[in-house]
């Protein structure tokens, strides 16, 4: 069934209006009167609707069931990843979104080599805020995951380090296991920090460590960038019992 | 520090040569006596050598420790991913090969769009296999996972079914969790099976479980087949102690 995010002010309990962007999507789908879709709040809520009316630019809906929606975590886990070159951090919204998660958020490191300056990486924040968007409706969440930025390396430890559970993955750490991280106690909000092509260095390490994130491992093979949030993730979600 | 896969005609415990496309490689890393690279047999043994010599077309290397590697999976996992469009299963095949995969094989099902005749089939054979040789290199693997096609769903599932732990993913599936799977038996062996674009139609999901393959959820977000067995292999090495 086709979904939509509608923005709140568009919520309806018994008639919605799908316009602009969504309308657009909507024609391309051909819907007609009669064929069901989802209408989402994007915070919990799925409307089930059906199709009354289609005119120019407009697609009228009956709101025929109001239900919670069942895809959201059970835990909100943030991503934090370094700027990375071409379009590995498109590649890993699209995924974490459909893995469940909550934020993705990129930062500067020592040694990424992409900087965007200020201009264009507005423009790159709106453009990954569509793909979530895109991904959160292909893989029917109940939320499209927030795409955001900051501006240095502390700024992103520390915002991490107030997670439940905060872990930050390091090639050379070979002692504590992410396994060991997630079991040491409950948690509700999680933040997985990864670094850029050519990782971490010391100094950052320690720099997490001290704002009180746990340096983990993610086994004997090196990731790439790209890699590491998605198996972390997935594991993740695995972990708290969502698969 | 750099790895190469020689085959085991090429092994010698004291003195090696590195000549074809491992002599090129090293050209573009710019080797020069004295640095340290790795020779692996692809067969679990990694040899520590030290450059000795670089001439025109070949590298040779003296070898100063054997030791095993300990970057392969205590558990051999094979993805059996149904054809895809596009570049999913060479992303698959690289990203399947970091997160430590055994073998991958590609084979058709029913709603497969991708349905490559034998001479385009070997020919993707071939550069699939490469790209599995590269990422093993990247990612310090011990071996380069096996790339294979198999010509019928039958012959995949018939063969899925010989792991200690075979599952079928299914996304109308909602009782059997993966984690309910993995640890209902102790297994060394396992065989991950993901369905096309379309995913897999029911009768397909029937002769899975007849063979033997147990029907599971990966939770109740829709993953792209490129996703979906990343998701599992990651969760899977998780829950057998890797990270």
């Amino acid at each position: 069934m086709p979904r939509f995010f509608v923005s709140p002010e568009e919520i309806n309990p018994s008639f919605m209006v799908l316009t602009g962007e969504n309308a657009a999507h909507g024609k391309v789908l051909r819907l007609k009167n009669g064929d069901e879709v989802t209408v989402c709040d994007g915070a919990g809520t799925d409307y089930r609707c059906t199709v009354s009316d289609v005119s120019n630019g407009q697609i009228c809906l009956v709101v025929h069931s109001v239900d919670p929606s069942h895809s959201e975590a059970k835990v909100n886990c943030t991503i934090y990843m370094a700027l990375s070159k071409g379009d590995k951090f498109e590649h890993v919204i699209q995924k974490a979104t459909e893995l469940g998660a909550y934020e993705l958020v990129c930062f500067p490191s020592a040694r990424c080599v992409s900087k965007p300056d200020d201009k264009s990486l507005a423009k790159k924040l709106d453009r990954w805020q569509k793909i979530a968007a895109s991904a959160a409706e292909q893989s029917r969440r109940g939320m499209i995951p927030k795409v955001r930025s900051l501006p240095s390396y502390a700024a992103a430890v520390q915002e991490a380090a107030q997670a439940d559970l905060a872990v930050c993955f390091y090639e050379n750490e070979d002692q504590l296991t992410f396994r060991k991280a997630i079991e040491a106690a409950p948690f509700r909000t999680a933040a997985i920090l990864t670094g850029p092509e050519g990782g971490f260095e010391e100094s950052e390490i320690q720099q997490a460590q001290a704002a009180g994130l746990k340096i983990c491992t993610l086994g004997s093979r090196i990731l790439r960038c790209e890699t590491a949030p998605l198996c972390a993730l997935s594991a993740l979600m695995y972990a708290v019992g969502e698969f």
